[in-house]
């Protein structure tokens, strides 16, 4: 199995993964932005968010602003510009900024030292809790809190849930394919002895002929 | 802000997630099977996996199985049984296996010691390599080998890519959202000065006018 290969396959495997382009900015105020898809969920209270660092990556100066500033922002990725992002990935020199060689717009608020992609429609501020090395395939998983969202507020449901797949936030497989979604249902919490129980976008019940397959035998 | 609005405020930032099921036995050979959507790729060779335990998940039963027996299974979950794998995720007791009260399949392999989901069309073998704490908000990273991988041979693309799209694999967001995914496209490795490239599934390039937005200034 040649490297290539192994490369797609293996990391076919996981599944579905998220799209984000984190952007960040050395002490000079030179900008980054390079493609992650391995941004996951750590916690919501504290709102902790987490990505892997890869040795071979060619997104290091990511890692070395965020060490600088402590400070990045994580942009999730609509359809109408992937292959921007996904641009982002080509080994450019660290002078040149991926925001110009890509044709992605910097946006930036108040007190915060990392460039926001103005054309992500949900993005948020985070700033470095931890960098914890992963030592047996010498990657680095960071860790930082949420400390700013700015999400297009249409999407936000009564609930809190954020509807992404109305913003047209894209999820890639492997390493190079990307997918927008179709919703099959939001679902009830799961109880024991309940069966599963199909939700409304704004989380009302629909109907209960929806429900099948768990426990019926 | 509750604390149920803002788990799910906060669980839908990070993007869409994968959905797996982890299938596990302890020692007296009884079965667990809980969902996942914290599965992430950590390195292609040697090949490694990774998910999130959260301490307040009711699938403690996973890591205690897991620390016994050090093997585990991950099994994509697909579009016919998404509502099923969802009702994994209610506190069953200990005794009681979740592929009995969800109706799915339990499924070996000879050498190792947990489950396999039978209607899952991607699944594999780990091995346990790690339990990594979090520290920060009392979570663990669970690192892991893969060691054989069952998958139907005709997802399988020539250049080593999995064509999960055709296993109906689902894909999450926030808490409670199941979606299938429509593709957009491969796309090339990406080169500094040249556009962004469109492949088709097989991974041979299509026409050149698909390209569009990147260096196009």
């Amino acid at each position: 199995m040649s490297s290539r290969y192994r490369a797609r396959f293996i990391n076919s495997l996981s599944g579905y993964k998220s799209v984000n382009l984190i952007g960040t900015q050395n002490l000079d105020g030179q900008s980054n932005l390079a493609i992650f898809s391995s941004v996951v969920h750590l916690g919501a209270s504290p709102a902790l968010i987490g990505f892997i660092m890869r040795p071979d990556n060619g997104s290091r100066h990511t890692l070395e602003n965020i060490t600088q500033s402590q400070h990045y922002t994580i942009n999730q990725v609509c359809a109408d510009f992937y292959q921007a992002a996904h641009q982002t990935s080509a080994r450019y020199p660290e002078h040149e900024s991926e925001f110009d060689t890509c044709n992605l717009s910097e946006h930036y608020i108040d007190g915060f030292n990392a460039p926001f992609v103005q054309e992500s429609r949900l993005k948020y501020a985070v700033k470095l809790q931890e960098i914890m090395p992963i030592a047996i395939n010498n990657t680095q998983l960071i860790i930082g809190e949420i400390v700013h969202v700015i999400c297009q507020g249409s999407a936000i449901q009564a609930d809190g849930y954020i509807d992404i797949e109305s913003l047209d936030t894209v999820t890639a497989s492997g390493l190079d394919s990307y997918h927008t979604s179709q919703r099959l249902a939001r679902l009830a919490y799961a109880k024991p002895d309940v069966a599963s129980t199909a939700l409304k976008l704004d989380a009302t019940a629909v109907k209960a002929e929806f429900s099948r397959g768990v426990n019926e035998a």
